[in-house]
This record gives C-alpha cells, structure tokens and sequence, in this order.
C-alpha cells in the first residue's frame, strides 16, 4: 500500500502531464480541495448554518485570549489581515465580540466575547468537537495524528513560501 | 512525536470545548481550511492566476475522457452537480470546451476539449505539478503518499456520510 502510493506519488510529480483521471485522486491539492468540500458539508450539517468555520476560529482565539488584538488573532487563527479585520467586523455586528480601547495605546482595539458570544462559543465548541470525531472516524487514532501531523507540516511550509512571497516564481 | 501528537488529537476529539488556540492548530477542520488557503495562494503564484483548481479538475476529466458528460465528469471530479454544470458553461464561453449531442441520445451532451482548450490543459498540467511538488517539497516521499493515502480515506467517508445526507444529524 505504502510502496503502491509512493510510485503513484512519484509519477504524479514527475511534471508529466497527467494523462488519467485516476492521477488526480493522487494529487494532494485535489484531495485538500475535497476534504474541504467535506468539512464545509459537515459544518453545515453537523455544527451550524449560521455560525462560520472562519467565524468559530477568530471566536476560539478571542475566548482563549480576551484583550487579544486584530494583528495577534490574525496571527493566531492562520487568517490573512484583510479576512480577519472583515470577520471581527461581523462577529461585533453579531453582538458576539466587544471591543475596549487599550488605554496604554487608544489606537489599538482589545476584543473580547460578549456573554452572547460565549454562549455561541461554548455552543458550537461541542458540536465541532463531535463533527470532528465523526469526519476522522474511519482512521486509527494514530493515523489521525499522522494526519494532523503531516498537514501541519504542509501548512508550516506552505506559509513560509507565502511570507517568501514575491521571492516565488510568478505564473 | 507520535504518541505526542495523539494524546492531543485525544484532548482535541473528546468533546471538551477547546479553551487554548493551541488546541485549535490539532484540529483536522482547521488544518485542511489552512492547506486550502495555502494550495489556493499556490495556485495563483505559481499555476495561474486565469485558470481555476475547479476548472482544471473539470478539463483534466475531459482531457482524459473525451466525450464524458456531466454526470460522469461530476462524479470523477469530485464536483457537485450544479457546480459541475457552472463549471462547463463557464469552459465553454472560454472556448476550452466543445459540445456534441449524443446520436444515441439527443439530450445528452458529449464533452470535449477545443485544441485551444487542449493547450490550456498541457500548459497548466505542467505548471500544477511543479507547484504539488514545491507545496510538499518539506514532506519525504514516504510520507507524501502517507498523506495522499489518510486525505483519500478521509475524503471517501465524507462523502459517503455526505450521501447518506438526510441521515445526519443537523443543526
């Protein structure tokens, strides 16, 4: 099994213009793109139509973090500048996140969970949890790991080339 | 690493409200919503900027299958129905894609590649598995097919607990 998606691996990255549908099976940007299909379904299914994905990252932060600020959540929660300033926006329109003026530096906004917000979070924490166990069922706990692991890495990576930035050969 | 790594996965999936954003970086939903953002900063940086993943899924299926549908072609890419249906409007109004009617079956439409649409699909195919390869290039080759092999297994139960639909519990 190892050794059989080893060679399909190879093959497909060998920069040879996959000629076989079945290739793309093998292509790990495909499979992220349908594990992402897969999560949005189950979201939506399983945690909440009303609350985000993107929204219950930015909420986890901020509870674990109250007084936490729009660069260190941004940070935090893997959500580029932009998305993160549009989605605190939300969540405050929501009631959900309140916002104090640091009074060491009035220009910087602290964010924190309204009681609303909390509830929303305590909520929703529960439900994602059990989505979760539900989506990685059909792997041993330490393939889960190894799951976890790998994209980790994936990710580490890929937003190290993404800060490299204009240094990546353009298209 | 490994047992490490499980024990968190344990804390992750046994239905406690997560109260550290550390944990938030363990969860499987979190890291395929990074790799995706990671795959779609790829994509434009290095792919193309013009041509869709979505679109180059759908023109790969073509490129393989001359003469698919759009059920069949849903079905090998992984798409849903309307998407798929978007998507081939879309190729067609860029002159990629060319429809014929099946003699068989004057309401089935035969998809095939334009040579325009062909030169697209040889000139992305190429630039998509050179960024695949800089996108795990901090994987070893073992553990790229292992990551292959865990998103696929992945991806297949969700979509079967997809199908089973209604059958889920919801919201």
């Amino acid at each position: 099994m190892g050794t059989l998606a080893a060679a399909t691996l190879d093959r497909v990255t060998a920069q040879v213009p996959p000629s076989d549908p079945e290739d793309m099976h093998s292509r790990p940007g495909h499979l992220i793109r349908r594990a992402q299909q897969v999560h949005g379904y189950l979201w939506t299914a399983m945690v909440s139509k009303d609350v985000t994905p993107t929204q219950f990252s930015a909420i986890t932060v901020i509870a674990a973090r109250p007084g936490t600020d729009q660069i260190a959540l941004s940070r935090e929660s893997g959500l580029d500048t932009s998305t993160t300033g549009a989605v605190i926006q939300r969540l405050i329109q929501r009631g959900w996140v309140a916002v104090d003026r640091d009074p060491k530096d009035m220009r910087r906004k602290l964010l924190s969970l309204t009681p609303e917000g909390q509830r929303v979070f305590d909520e929703v924490a529960v439900r994602a949890a059990s989505m979760t166990d539900r989506m990685v069922e059909s792997l041993e706990l330490g393939e889960r790991a190894q799951l976890v692991s790998l994209l980790a890495r994936l990710v580490a990576h890929g937003e190290t080339l993404r800060e490299a930035g204009d240094e990546a050969p353009t298209a």
